[in-house]
């Protein structure tokens, strides 16, 4: 059904916006319903601004299951003894009650499209497809050279697209290397042939911490970027988490190649694995877009919080108050994130995806409202959103999610035999 | 009148909590009303968490008036081409409702006592006063070693003292010396006469930026904590906000005198003033609480967004996620912060303040739930809080603030004029 957004905000202008099968069709000072063809569903925008909705590019969404389990330990003692024990438990059935539960913390956050990375798939693509959020999901394949696991790695990736292609465009499957560290030659030749073949995103996790960095280049006197070019993974679909330990040559690699990364700003710092160097990928004009990473290390999947916590850092990191503005970030979690998972959207004009957040200008943060981007960058939390709309569908109006108390209950469900 | 808290949940368990002339009086699994000497007012709890709400301890609360003015602009810059000459504008009309405004923001977010500095006194203590919480206000002295100037100030903190007074005892003045490259020796000796004869807490501005340390080191051969203790001022009622440029030898002078610090870390990054050690003060024992600053340079009143940034940027800094833990921040942000402001509040415990936040488990950042604290200052947003109580009062029931839209609207009338 075409939709009509009436009397709302956008810059200074009041307008009517037309939404047509999943697209911005019209905006105007005032459409007439009755010149319309079709009677559309309307929304009254008054006391609202539409802004584009936000794109997470990493998150492992079920992970909301383990939110707040082995919180403030050492990394790999974490990993080893509370996160990777607790994970290898879980079921397909736990995981679809997590995946769509940690969608409903992005929809009420504003996020309208996830890069994600999870086990079961077939589980995570359903909860994905049902929350009404665009993902361009991967399997993480973490595997040996054993020549059964590379015939099963073939077929599997064969299996997942098909699965993923059984469902509307919303839904994508790109192809994922856990990390350089979890995976061998063989297994991402198998995994770049795919990729090439079928033109899909590669998700994987790049120098996130210094000693996987570290390691990588005593045992092969390269950087794990370097060894990705090497095997011909580092592409314009190529799309690495964290990228904390690039080096300058790293870097300009990516940018040549046309790579990006997905930075994670609050994961970086909860984790203690470092910071993302901001204002050299900006320099240098590496693509990049902000994701939460799981709810184990962040804990929120909030891209308000996301944008925030990536400007206050890069501004303190270079000792520079003008570092990373308020515009700039907004377009890193709008635009450029969309961007990265190859969405025409981030942007509200005619002719984009209809992926769009309406805000309560009466919200705390948003008064008194001198600048809105600022104000939804540093001051507003997603309280603030009133409405969030993914390719023309209402997701959430007036703070409320159809079905979200079964939800949530469900994932508490799900979630009580973890601890 | 009393107030009975009926079935909330108090760490593991479910009980009534009783609340008496400001007090919490009685907790128990179950509490009878017709047992009470008083009928009280009851309040459903069931679905929601008790916490002790928070200290804000350092603020310039009207400064909201100014959000989003002359962002990510170089600090200097910003100071004297933005912030100042608007500051230098604002009646006390407008600093009435900026203050009003502000606390609306802070009771949402769970805050019910500030230390707050700014201009124009009579108009800051009666918002203040009205809207609830409580206050220990500073009007900022900045001042020459005119024997005229002199005189007024002694004149000044004496009618302040009294007004103050005449307030009931959620309102507090205490002595402010706006910092010392703005004060003479002969401004803060009268102050510091002042604030020992009437036992007040000095709120100060402390080497928040390096340039003001530098200057003040190179000129006097001493730090600015080193010249605050030798001029008598550094002792256990002495609160110097930011502290992000002491010295080792400073920060254990500081210990030894018993005096505090507001650790102040989302506007330490914003204005890109460096990083306060918060590892080397938990380790010297040094006394802090979590102050968001004004308006401008955070841009929010939101001590959960507070207590997540001063975690996460202890972990990065320090390269250990085990460094300040959600245990840690919750305690300084609570505990901790109303010590410095001399209130018996922080704890649900029977004798303490009736200081208290009620959130709602169903909020999606505090599900599944496996560790309440972890999720409050990692996951949570303002949105969790459900009700906030100061001393016994209800200030907000279902996130619904009697008089806010009244509020809201004077704000932004008193703010438009500085566009």
């Amino acid at each position: 059904m075409d939709l009509l957004i009436q009397r709302v905000r956008l810059g200074q202008d009041i307008c009517d916006i037309l939404i047509q099968e999943g697209l911005f069709a019209r905006i105007a000072p005032q459409i007439d319903v009755v010149t319309l063809p079709r009677v559309p569903y309307t929304l009254d925008g008054t006391g609202m601004a539409i802004l584009p909705s936000f794109a997470n590019v990493h998150a492992h969404t079920a992970m909301v299951l383990l939110r707040g389990l082995g919180e403030d330990m050492p990394l790999h003692e974490w990993l080893n003894d509370i996160i990777w024990p607790l994970e290898r438990r879980l079921t397909g059935e736990q995981i679809y009650w997590g995946t769509l539960f940690g969608c409903l913390e992005m929809i009420r956050s504003g996020i309208t499209a996830v890069a994600d990375m999870y086990w079961h798939t077939s589980h995570c693509l359903r909860a994905f497809y049902e929350s009404g959020i665009r993902v361009n999901f991967s399997p993480p394949d973490i595997l040996s050279d054993d020549p059964k696991a590379l015939r099963d790695l073939q077929r599997d990736l064969e299996t997942h697209l098909e699965l993923a292609q059984s469902y509307p465009h919303r839904v994508e499957l790109s192809v994922g290397i856990h990390a350089l560290y979890t995976t061998t030659p063989e297994s991402r030749a198998v995994c770049r042939d795919f990729a090439d073949r079928h033109q899909l995103i590669i998700q994987t996790h790049l120098s996130e911490t210094q000693r996987e960095t570290d390691e990588c280049l005593a045992a092969t006197g390269k950087t794990p970027t370097e060894i990705f070019d090497s095997e011909g993974l580092l592409h314009e679909r190529f799309l690495g988490a964290h990228g904390i330990w690039l080096s300058d040559s790293d870097r300009r690699l990516m940018v040549e190649r046309g790579a990006a990364i997905a930075h994670c700003p609050a994961s970086n710092m909860k984790l203690a694995s470092g910071i993302f160097n901001d204002q050299a990928a900006r320099a240098d004009g590496l693509r990049y877009g902000l994701g939460t990473d799981g709810a184990s290390s962040n804990n929120r999947y909030d891209m308000l919080s996301e944008m925030r916590t990536a400007a206050l850092l890069a501004k303190v990191t270079t000792r520079d108050p003008s570092a990373c503005s308020a515009t700039d970030i907004f377009r890193t979690a709008t635009r450029g994130g969309f961007q990265l998972l190859r969405l025409d959207a981030g942007e509200i004009a005619v002719g984009k995806l209809a992926d769009c957040i309406l805000v309560d200008l009466d919200h705390t943060g948003l008064v008194p409202g001198h600048d809105l981007i600022s104000d939804i960058v540093y001051a507003a939390t997603p309280e603030c959103i009133d409405t969030t709309i993914c390719n023309g569908n209402i997701l959430m109006r007036h703070r409320r999610i159809p079905g979200e108390d079964d939800i949530r209950q469900a994932c508490r469900a799900a979630a009580a035999p973890l601890r």
